[in-house]
């Protein structure tokens, strides 16, 4: 009862038209923004709250569900409502995809993970030849068939991203690119090799709520969104030479990109 | 009842260990993706699913709540439950702050607006000068003080992200990027004026869900989360001339960026 007796929650204001759930969510989420209640700290219990606010348990109820749909709280059952501890996020560099990563036999992944001092880790390969969808068809140039390598990514054990990259089948057949472990520098350094030469990559942002299969998949918290990032990567004779589909859990990411001012 | 006498909505698996209200919900959500209910259209009503599945109307709610948490659907009170309509979306173009665009007089928002056919408008302006919070602070070189200048931005009367610029006090005060209407071309063509040549920029992008007061500000549905967009301007001599901290409604948004390889 610390937090309620040293005064961190306040009283209802019952001239207020903003209803009493949301009020106490009010004062819980603001406590826990200015650290009142640490990461992973556990709040007042439920029969703290009821006899602190003077309202019913199905009130309290409420304003804890409010709290877990923002992503702030979670519930571990029989134990208590505890303040979410932000995970280690993931800074994406503008200068990922520099040669300079990939000449030293790095993937973007690694070079990221080790600048975060991070253990990567990659599971769930799967790579198999496919039709494309219709999206992934407009965007690679219409290929008949095309190779799909598909992963997960881990951070110290945890999973932050969900990848698929799709090639076109005719540049991809027979090539290590078609095998699981593509070799030093990952599939651009081969995509190199084999002549394409890589000129830029554009990349696409949404955001949006996890899928139930991206939830499980990604182990994701309730009330935290995905970004979902379609990068295509494009040769010096501005051919569309792959595509990749990334899903990441928002709870684990920072992107950063540098525009040009000219 | 044409979805369900059509054959689009299944029927259970009793031996599934998948609840049965996330197995109605799976159905309901494929159809959908597979246009089966177009956006906009209406589900079949409550008493339709009970009936079809054979379930009770708390299992029925259950399922519409969880696609309704997705952003999938909306519910109408006493009208029934709708397929949510995608909205327009806003393309942020990669060369959306070349000099081109101001030179023409036009900001970043108009020009994009102008691409997409639609009609844009700002609202809610406050310029006030202010402390910088430690975050903005650190930003901008540990300015006194900041010239912060508040608006909401609307397509076609549709609020679609909230933005604040900052900039160091010393930096705005008694020009015209203190007035309410800075001018043709924006702040950054009062900036340039001032002789703080712009030479590139840096964002950084987040995605969460909202705090109760955007959910107000942008009128977003259940189960829409935010993208946080974080710019700083940089000028020729490496100083921050401003921070522009922008929350968008992630439905409204892709955000595009080109990424050199070399």
């Amino acid at each position: 009862m610390t937090a309620l007796s040293s005064g961190v929650l306040g009283s209802l204001d019952p001239t207020s038209d903003r209803a009493v759930f949301r009020q106490i969510a009010d004062q819980l989420r603001e406590a826990i923004g200015r650290g009142k209640f640490a990461e992973g700290a556990k709040l007042p219990s439920e029969s703290d709250l009821v006899e602190h606010y003077g309202v019913s348990r199905m009130t309290v109820r409420n304003s804890i569900s409010l709290l877990q749909g923002e992503g702030l709280v979670s519930s571990e059952h029989g134990k208590g409502v505890f303040v979410r501890p932000r995970p280690p996020v993931r800074r994406l560099a503008s200068d990922r995809f520099a040669r300079r990563h990939r000449d030293q036999g790095k993937s973007a992944f690694t070079v990221e993970a080790e600048a975060a001092g991070s253990r990567p880790e990659v599971d769930n390969l799967v790579v198999k030849e496919e039709r494309p969808t219709a999206d992934i068809s407009a965007r690679l140039g219409a290929p008949r068939k095309v190779l799909a390598r598909r992963r997960r990514y881990l951070l110290d054990g945890r999973p932050v991203e969900f990848a698929v990259s799709y090639l076109p089948l005719d540049l991809a057949r027979d090539t290590p690119i078609a095998q699981p472990n593509p070799g030093s520098g990952g599939i651009y350094a081969r995509l190199e090799e084999l002549g394409h030469h890589l000129d830029h990559f554009d990349e696409e942002i949404r955001a949006r709520m996890p899928s139930p299969q991206e939830v499980k998949t990604l182990r994701l918290s309730a009330g935290v969104p995905v970004i979902q990032l379609i990068r295509t990567a494009f040769d010096t004779k501005g051919r569309a030479v792959e595509v990749c589909d990334t899903v990441m859990a928002a709870d684990a990411y920072v992107l950063n990109y540098h525009l040009p001012a000219t």
